[in-house]
C-alpha cells in the first residue's frame, strides 16, 4: 500500500489506538485526505497493527512517545520485532486537556472524574488545587472515559479528555488546558504494509532495528561508527531487551535523513555487515519538517565521485 | 540514608506504587528485612518517590521498565530529571498472572473481567480462546482489580492479578499462569535520598544521566568513547527529549560496575569534562547477580600502576 | 606498464638504485624473468624514477626502508608527492656485508676501506674489534666501494659490500657476515606507470597517501574509523610534512589487502569523500607472502549481501 | 642533567653529528649559552648519543628528520628503543646550500665537486644546468667535503656544503642558495639523559614510543581514541618495526603540549594500561613557538573539576 497516495482516498481505511476521540485520532486527522477516508478505533496498539497486517485497514495510527494512554514501549517492540511493517509518517500532537461534563455544571459541584490514569497523572496538581474533594474514577482511556459521561448510568460527574472527543461529543466544557505541564507533545507513528517508500523532501527520518549479538564495550559504538563515517546524524536511540533471555538487545535508532541519500544507504549497507539481522521500519518525512544540514562530504555527489574514482582505479 | 544497612531495620519505611498486592510490592517483598518494615502504598510512580523527598519514607520501590501497570517513561524522567534520588538497588519480578474470584466459580460463569489495560493486553489471548464472551472492566490497577472483587458492589465477576494480591485478599484462584507470553520479568528500582552509596559486590550497576548539548553526528559516539577506553559496559541507553524544547537529548545509561572502580570513576570524570551536568543516579547491587567481566588493562591496579608511571615521570 | 606480465620479457627495462652489485640490484634479482631483462643503474633514486616515468624503462627498483644506502625518506616522498607511479611488487633483502679485496689479504694488513657511509655504521663494532686500525673512506655506495677497489688507483685496501658486488666483481672475500646486527631485512619496491594492477593473489598490500587538511585532534582517527569499519588493517603509517609549509601533512599508508577487494575498495572510497586528494600507488603482492586474515563480516560476499539488500528496499 | 639550565654554563658538553660544521652544528649553535660550552662533534648519531649516555657529554644534538646527511631514521630507533635518553629541545634549521671553494674560482674552472650524496642529490639539478661537466666525488658529509678542500691533496675543486662551514673554514663561496627546492628546514633534537623535564611553556611537544602488541584493525585506533578523548593532537606518527621479528610495531609520535598539563597526562596514563610498554622521550619547547590551542573541556580547570565531582559522589 501506500497511505495517501491512492487515487481514490475516499476508499483507504486507518485504524488507530481508540476510543474515538483519543489523541491518537487526533493525530490521525493531520493525514492529508483522512476526512475521505474509513476511521477504525481499535481496543490497543496490538489490535490495530494486526488490522494492518490482516490488510483489514491500510494503516494504522500508534502512539510511539510520552504517550497519554500508554502502549508506548509496546509500540516500539510491536513494530520492530512483532510485525513486519513500516513507517510512513509521523505526526506530532500538543497534549492538552479538558476537563468535560454533559451537562454544564459548577466546578464545585464535581465529585468524580473519570480519565485514564496516565492522563489523570498529568492534571493531577490542577485537580488537587482546584477540586480537591473529587474523586478518582479509572477509566481504559480518556476517550472512554469521556462516553462514559453519556451512559444512562453515568460512570462520573466529569472526564478529563481530549479537546476533540469533548467536541466530537457535544460535551459541555468546565475548564480547558488543564494539564499541568503546558507544551508537551506526544508523537504518533503511521504504520503500513511495506510497499513503495514516501519520497525523500530533504527533512526526512529513517526508523531502524539493530540486533545486536554480543554485549561489550565498544560494540554499540562500532555502530555509531557506521553512522559517523557518513555524517548520519541519530535523533533517538533505545536499548531494548529482545525478549529472547538475559544479555541479547536490540537498539532502536531514528536517524536523519532517506534511505534514498547514498550516505544513509551506505551506513545501512555497512551495519548490515556486523548486524545482518538489521531491520528497515521506513523512511519518512518529518512531522516537525526541520531541513536536513549536511557537510559537502557525505552528499550523494561525494559518494559518486568517490565510486568513479575506485572504478577508475579498478579498470585502468 | 541507606537502606537495609540500618540497624533498627522495624523502623524502615518504603513507599512503592500502590495499592497492596502490585507487582511493586512483589518488588519491594524481596529486600532483606522488608518484613519489619513499613509498606506505604502510593497512588502514582511521582507521588512515591515525592515521599522520598520529603522523607515521608527512606526510599520507594518503583517499576523502571516494562511494567504492566505502566509509569515506566515516567519513571525515568521523574529520577533522572525533575528528582534529586539515587538508586540503591534493583529487582526483578517475573510477570505472571491469575484470573481470580471473590468465590469458587467456574471460567463459563465468569461474564466480566477486571483489571488494567496494560494486564489485560498481556492475558489477551488467552481470555478470547478461553473465556470469549467475558467483558473486560478497567481498573486503576491489577490490585485495585482485585479488591473491586471483595466490594458491596464488585466491579466485576473476576480480576486479573498478580499472584500475591490474591493471596493477600484469599481470593480464589480460578486459573494461573495466563499470561499469553510466558518468562517475561520486570525491572524495579529501589530509590533514596542520595546518602552512602551501597558497597560494592563485583556484579553492580550505575545509572547516569547526560544532557547531551549538540545533536550531530558523532557526538554519543564521543561520550561511549570514553566508556569504551576504560573497557566500561553499557546495560541500557536511552536518547529522551530533556522537555526544555526540541532538539535538546539526555542519554539515561546503565552501565556495568560501581563508582568505586578506577574504570568507572575515571570514564565519568571523562564524560564530566564534556557534559558538566552529567548527574550520578547511583551505584548499586544487580539483581541478576551476574558478575563484573573486566580486562587487566581496566583493572584497579592498571589504573594504579598509569598513575604511578606519570607521578615517576613529573617528579623525576 | 605490466612488469611481469608481457611475454616477451627479454625487452623489459628496468632501472635501479645503482651502481651494479648494490642490495638495490639483489632486490631487482628477485623479479621473475629479469634474467632476459636489461638492467640499468641509476644514480639516485629520483634518476631511477624519472626513467620510469620517461619511458626510458619499464620499472624501478627502489629501496623504501631501512636502507644501507639511504634515500628512503626521499622514495616515499618521490613516490607519493613528486610523481605519478604506481608500486607493482615488493621485495625483502636480508642485509649481509662481506669484507673484499682484489687479491687474497690477511686482515692485518688491511689499512683502508671504502664503503657507503651508513654501511659502515652497520659493522663498525665488528670492524673496530676486529680492524681497528683500518681507516674509513667513504664512497657514493657500497658497491662503489667495490669497484674502487679495482681501479689504477684503488681508493682502499678493502671494500665492505654486498656479497652480490663481490660475486660479479670476482673479489676476494676476506670476511662474511660481518653486520654487527645479524637478521635485518630491507624493503625495497618495483615501481611503474599507472596501468594493470597487479592480480589479486590473497597477500597482498595497498599503499596510498592522503593529504589531510586539518592538523587537530581526532583527524587522523576519522580516517582510521575508515579503515576499522572495513576492517582493514595496516601495515604502515607515517606522517610527513608535505612541503607547502607548516601545519600541512600527508599519511602514508601500507595496508593490507587489495583494491580488488570489496573492504579495501570501500575503505578508500570512504576516505576519497573526506580527503579527495587521496592518491592510489599500488595493490601488489606482500613479499612475505603472509596470506590476508579478514572476518566473515568484511567479505565480498558481506559487501555483496549488504548491497542487495540496501537495493531491495530502495527497489520494493 | 638538565640542559641549559646549569649556571655555570661554560662547563657544559655538547655532542653532535660531526664533522665542525655540518648542519647539525647550526642546530646546536642555537640552544642558548652555547658558545660558552664544549661542542664534541662525534662521527655519527649513535657516537653522538653513546656519548650522552656514558656521561662524557651532557647532551647531544642529533637530526630527527629529513635530514642532508642521513641517520635520522636510525636516530629515532636509536633514542626510542636503544637508549634511556631523553630531547629536551628541538632545533629547526635552514637547509641552504653554498658552493665553496679553497681559493677564488670561476664555475667555469670546476671539473670536480665533493659532498654527501644526500647533499649531492639537493643540488643535483642547479649543477647539471650550471657546471654539467663537473664530476661528482662523494665525502661522509658535507662538512667533511668543505674540509678536503683544504688538504694537502685536495679531494676536489669545490664542496657544497653548509654556509657555516664555509665561513668557519674561510672559504670562497662561488654560489650559495644552489638548492633545488628552496624554504627546506630541517629538525634536529637536543638528547639529554632523563632528569628535570623542561619547564612548560604553552607551545610544548611531547615525544612518545608505544610498543603495540597487535597488529589488528583498530589497535592503532584504540591508541587514538586515548589521545581524542583528551583533546590531544598529534604532530608526527610513525609506525616502526620494533626488530623483533615480523609483525611487532612500535609508534614513534610527537603530540602537542607537556607531560605538566592534565591532558596529556591523563592520554599517556590511559596508554600505559593497554601499552605498559609505553616510553616516555620528553615534553620540551616547540622550535617553531607554535602556542598550544586547546578547549575548555580539556583544560586543567576540566580535569580538576571532573576529580572533584568524583571525589564528591564516593564520599558523600
Amino acid at each position: 500500500m501506500s497511505a495517501g497516495s491512492r487515487d481514490e482516498a475516499e476508499s483507504l481505511r486507518y485504524s488507530f489506538l481508540g476510543p474515538a476521540g483519543t489523541f491518537t485520532e487526533a493525530a490521525l486527522l493531520q493525514v492529508p485526505g483522512v476526512e475521505q477516508a474509513v476511521r477504525v478505533p481499535a481496543g490497543s496498539v496490538l489490535t490495530a497493527l494486526n488490522m494492518v497486517e490482516a490488510g483489514e485497514v491500510d494503516a494504522a495510527m500508534v502512539p510511539i512517545e510520552n504517550s497519554v494512554e500508554g502502549g508506548v514501549t509496546a509500540t516500539l517492540d510491536a513494530i520492530s520485532v512483532a510485525h513486519r511493517l513500516h513507517i510512513v509518517r509521523e505526526a506530532l500532537v500538543p497534549i492538552s486537556f479538558v476537563l468535560a461534563s454533559a451537562a454544564p455544571l459548577a466546578t464545585e459541584q464535581i465529585r468524580t472524574i473519570s480519565t485514564h490514569t496516565h492522563g489523570w497523572a498529568q492534571v493531577r496538581r490542577w485537580a488537587e488545587s482546584t477540586i480537591p474533594a473529587a474523586e478518582f474514577v479509572p477509566a481504559s482511556s480518556t476517550a472512554a472515559a469521556a462516553r462514559g459521561l453519556l451512559e444512562e448510568e453515568p460512570s462520573a460527574d466529569a472526564a478529563v479528555c481530549s479537546p476533540l472527543v469533548a467536541a466530537q461529543l457535544g460535551l459541555h466544557v468546565v475548564a480547558s488546558g488543564i494539564e499541568d505541564v503546558a507544551g508537551a507533545v506526544t508523537r504518533f507513528v503511521l504504520v503500513a504494509r511495506p510497499g513503495e517508500i514516501p519520497s525523500i523532501t530533504g527533512a526526512d527520518k529513517t526508523t531502524i532495528m539493530i540486533p545486536l549479538p554480543q554485549d561489550r564495550a565498544g560494540a554499540l559504538m562500532e555502530l555509531l561508527e557506521h553512522f559517523a563515517t557518513r555524517g548520519v546524524n541519530l535523533c533517538r536511540i533505545e536499548s531494548r531487551p529482545t525478549g529472547n533471555g538475559l544479555g541479547e538487545y536490540y537498539f532502536s535508532i531514528d536517524l536523519e535523513g532517506h534511505i534514498a541519500e547514498a550516505r544513509v544507504a551506505d551506513a545501512l549497507a555497512g551495519i548490515h555487515r556486523i548486524a545482518p539481522g538489521i531491520r528497515f521500519l521506513g523512511s519518512y518525512p518529518r512531522a516537525d519538517e526541520k531541513p536536513q544540514q549536511t557537510t559537502a562530504e557525505v552528499s550523494d555527489e561525494a559518494f559518486t565521485a568517490a565510486a568513479a574514482w575506485i572504478s577508475s582505479l579498478r579498470h585502468a
